[in-house]
């Protein structure tokens, strides 16, 4: 064993993380052996205080430290807009934003009969049964453009189809500071499929 | 805020390792968020074992859980030869190749007026006090070839002469897998002057 022994196991626990192998790893415990006392006793701590208090939102299934997250418990969110996300990573993007004033639900996952996830494997129940009702004046599927996607998104048409409620998605085209020049065909085919009239 | 608090806190801390900004925290915290109990617990658990086991070999100064480390306290190591490097992690590299049996001197620095780091700033006097006599057979510097560690290299030069200790540096040259056509000319004129005759 070339490293002493407490050495290798931190350098294991960073193993963990997504990206890193030996190389960083290392990088990381010397990263560690150089802090303060001070900042490794709040790193543990913060590991610790985000296992014990970290949990999901019981209403929308976002990441939270309360049983119902901010955003549900808000006064000021418009209850009546509902925006579907695959998970609070998009949550937190629609956030920073700060252009969005409705709810969120996060799946947590998206259907792929592929890998065997079926619709009761993801958080879609919840949606369906306890938030469909005819006071909602919209649902807006925000979703990757992927195979997965797409199949989630069609599952929740189908669905919402049923209850007369508002259904729309997030619009496919040319992201803003591209060239157009360098866009797949794909993205060209949606921008022309969803492109917006002017006059 | 639009992280919960502990989410915010977790993500500072993974912001004090080296290349870690605002993304790459984030997408540590989604990966904490993913481990079991077990991993967290274990986690903090070796950054605290870490902190209080981990200091410097009282011998050589490299990184260990004892008092000497296990290269200085080995029976099998050549004593009599001392390899000085900058830090722990050039000690980790030679013992990957495991084809040194000497020990080491670990400097934890190198000299640099700029910066002023002056030689008393960095692990040599228990070098040259403690650990240059007769019974040494060599002194190996294995420095980085910058500025700083031809500074330290010439410093150490200088002390050692007077002390009559065979003195010897790695050499500099053309790196293995590497295509003389891609490398720059200072190291070529280097591989020239360090050129082993065959004959």
């Amino acid at each position: 064993m070339i490293y002493p022994e407490e050495f290798q196991q931190l350098m294991d626990s960073f193993k963990n993380f997504p990206g890193i192998g030996d190389k960083s790893a290392e990088r990381f415990v010397y990263a560690v052996d150089e802090l303060d006392n001070d900042k490794i006793d709040a790193f543990s701590k913060n590991l610790q205080d985000f296992k014990k208090n970290i949990k999901r939102c019981s209403v929308c299934g976002h990441i939270t430290n309360k049983d119902v997250c901010s955003i549900c418990s808000s006064e000021n969110r418009d209850k009546s807009l509902i925006c579907v996300v695959e998970d609070s990573k998009s949550v937190f993007m629609f956030e920073k934003t700060g252009k969005y004033n409705g709810v969120y639900h996060v799946l947590g996952g998206l259907i792929s009969p592929i890998d065997e996830v079926n619709p009761e494997d993801i958080n879609l129940h919840s949606l369906i049964n306890n938030r469909i009702n005819n006071d909602l004046s919209e649902v807006i599927i925000a979703l990757n453009p992927s195979l997965e996607g797409e199949t989630t998104s069609l599952y929740i048409q189908k669905v919402l189809e049923k209850k007369n409620i508002k259904l729309s998605r997030l619009s496919y085209g040319i992201p803003m500071g591209a060239d157009i020049e360098y866009l797949d065909p794909l993205t060209i085919i949606r921008a022309i499929d969803d492109r917006k009239f002017l006059s």
